[in-house]
């Protein structure tokens, strides 16, 4: 997400907060996931920044698309689901996601808000964000992982899927696969960065125009094991720093 | 492990905070660990607990075994590593952990510590927690993550491994069956129940005469899926409370 809205935005400075103190949201409870998502906007807001992207499908599915303290804040919700809908060509849409995303049903009521018609087929994917986070991108676990998420889609004839959850893109090549290449995976990195352009073309969000900025990626809890997984899911060249931070410090 | 603890002991009260609202913690960084047991610590301390009992492998390996505002705190390091080295008979033993358990070597040490000549194999087993929340304890895709972390430890010839998590005895099962019969595996709950019952007969933890006492479960996030799988683990007909809790909240 980061990856792709930088190479999208290349004037724009980019903070990016990672709360991996208390990750994964995906297995939690909405009213957890409600509360730490709040916790991180505000540590986002106290920072001056003008507009907060929500990379993440578990809290964009219980934190509600509109200004906060007059910053607007995206989330992956809308935008994945009104690409989606756009690529589909029978109306079948498949949503892989998380415990906490499938049960919100916000894809769902996302996407039959667009196209009523839409046959919606959800499946929680338990498994893919630990195996994700082992680097187990190409594995005999994986696969056998994604024909048990994925084959129930299939037989639904679903000709889009939405990836709806940050960790999935990682799996991404191995899901494609095991669907072949008649069905289209939807990432929510380029729905978004085409929410946030439309956007600045209207003229709603201000313009940056720097010559250098800059890529911050802080931490709730750093590892080497973290530190090499955010350079595996980032893989940017032009990060400026990363490094640990406390929620509750806002200075 | 309360269930084992709760069995052992029917005249005790038992009070167990699960911080589920930032599991797990066997991916996170020993810093991060450390920080979380010690809050959860103070929580017990601050109900007049007579002891504590870290019940969780992870938290086990960073915090010491010792006497904290003189209320002594048992871990299941110490404990299940003088099991392991009993039940040896080639001296060869293996140890199934989280990634932070075993970068800790905390077991390694204890047991070398007992029999400074015992052959230690490790294993991280990355897989294992998502799998046992999944509840998938008896599954194709558990069995090839089983053969996936036990194949190099049966190489090795090891007679004896230590299932070094909470979570690991809920894939017991799956486990004995990949190793077979004459592999024994070790559980911490019975080890640390053990140890509690010398110090309670050597006179040093003062024994309770309660007629009808309480178990009582707080968790830090509360969920249908949590409470479902809290019900699977703890299996005990003698719960009288679940409920939430902030760990800030020490009323």
């Amino acid at each position: 997400m980061l990856r792709t809205l930088a190479g999208k935005f290349p004037k724009e400075n980019f903070l990016y907060v990672g709360d991996t103190a208390r990750l994964p949201y995906g297995t939690k409870s909405p009213e957890t996931v409600r509360a730490y998502s709040l916790q991180v906007m505000e540590f986002l807001f106290a920072r001056k920044v003008k507009a907060v992207v929500i990379a993440c499908s578990t809290a964009s599915s219980q934190v509600l698309e509109r200004n906060y303290h007059s910053i607007p804040v995206y989330n992956v919700i809308e935008p994945g689901a009104k690409f989606a809908v756009r690529t589909s060509m029978n109306g079948k849409i498949g949503i892989l996601g998380t415990r906490a995303t499938i049960e919100s049903s916000a894809y769902e009521r996302a996407i039959q808000r667009i196209r009523p018609a839409t046959q919606v087929i959800s499946q929680i994917c338990p498994l893919f964000v630990p195996l994700a986070e082992e680097g187990l991108c190409k594995d005999p676990i994986t696969d056998l992982a994604i024909s048990r998420y994925l084959g129930p889609l299939l037989q639904h004839e679903v000709d889009t899927v939405i990836l709806g959850c940050t960790h999935y893109p990682l799996l991404r090549a191995a899901i494609q696969d095991y669907c072949g290449s008649e069905v289209r995976l939807v990432e929510s990195g380029e729905a978004v960065a085409e929410a946030l352009a439309e956007d600045i073309s209207r003229g709603g969000l201000p313009v940056s125009e720097i010559e250098k900025r800059t890529i911050q990626i802080l931490l709730t809890d750093y590892s080497l094991h973290t530190a090499a997984l955010v350079k595996t899911i980032m893989d940017f060249h032009e990060i400026s720093t990363i490094g640990k931070t406390e929620l509750s410090n806002r200075a």
